[in-house]
């Protein structure tokens, strides 16, 4: 049993490598076959649905890969400013250190594929819920009002997003670090431009043990 | 003659709708010949350097049309704030015209293919420094200094980038609309927000007409 999850493992994994470096439609069974190293015939064993069951299973791995990344940057953050400052940092140093060739596992699919494939499509949509949830529930923990927290977490993304597309073109990380800065004076902005919010838990807590 | 160029516009035209619409991949020639309703046969005559070819002159024409885009919006715009508003109304009302099908012309194949396809990486930086110029240097002729005007031009982009990652796997021009604000709204507080430098050209002629 374990071998078997095991091997079942290391195909999702080569799976969303492949889908992060090129996508879907450049991504086979033999790809990841190869990639993960898994026994010939193994993959219709695993995946009796097919390539979009493998699919299936990389956007839910990725989903959640996403929230433990926020989990992460937001256990090492200070603030609002300082969490998007780490979570972006994670992001581009995976960009940076494959050679410009991983971004986000499911951006390519999205566009090679939204709005056709009815399922896939409603998967992706998930995926970035479960993203844009994790980023609202800290911008909530620190003070920020829900309607805020919501516009934030969606220009967070959309500006990672197009910044990965941006610094993969360029082959440099330069597009990738000045959104970056962008989003995080933006955010930081708001921790002073909300005055009638509470000053951040984590903040406040910091602040006490500094007097 | 005219007819020869006529149906070579055509086919780049078909090209860069297809690859807005499914990226590189799902693209093939015969697609573009189906869709610019040009003569089988002619794609060679037209592009003997094969698929790459066309592909590049899609890229340019996607470029000439992002220039062409901030230039209208501009023209149209009293200020950076609704210049950035404009603008990325222009490319929101074309993804949801297109039932969540046309996103940029370009981004789907720098997911695809940047950075092996060193050519088309070249061709794709490109495309996007000259949409950034074009930003630049409106940003500037309101009065933000270079160092503000290149920031705002990269969070613009990636933001629009990313919130159609957003919105097409959403099927909703929602993401797409809250991040339109989140940009509008910051560049609207870095307008106020650079005392350093003198009212906006375009903002100033307006407020002399009101007054």
């Amino acid at each position: 049993m374990p071998r078997r999850s095991d091997s079942r493992h290391r195909m999702i994994e080569a799976a969303m490598d492949l889908l992060r470096r090129r996508g879907y439609h450049a991504t086979a069974f033999s790809d990841v076959i190869r990639e993960s190293g898994a026994p010939r015939g193994s993959i219709y064993f695993h995946f009796p649905g097919g390539k979009d069951e493998l699919v299936h299973e990389a956007i839910a791995a990725a989903a959640v890969e996403i929230e433990e990344s926020v989990a992460l940057a937001a256990s090492r953050a200070k603030d609002p400013a300082s969490f998007v400052r780490i979570h972006a940092g994670d992001v581009g140093r995976r960009l940076e250190s494959s050679g410009y060739e991983s971004g986000c596992a499911i951006a390519t699919m999205v566009l090679e594929l939204a709005p056709w494939s009815e399922q896939l499509t409603a998967e992706f949509a998930q995926a970035f819920e479960r993203w844009r949830a994790a980023l609202v529930s800290r911008f909530e923990q620190w003070g920020f009002p829900t309607e805020r927290a919501l516009a934030d977490a969606d220009l967070v993304m959309a500006g990672l997003e197009g910044a990965l597309v941006l610094s993969r073109a360029a082959r440099s990380l330069e597009p990738f670090r000045r959104t970056t800065d962008a989003l995080v004076e933006r955010i930081a902005a708001d921790m002073s431009a909300e005055p009638g919010t509470a000053p951040p838990r984590k903040r406040r807590a910091t602040t006490s043990r500094r007097s």
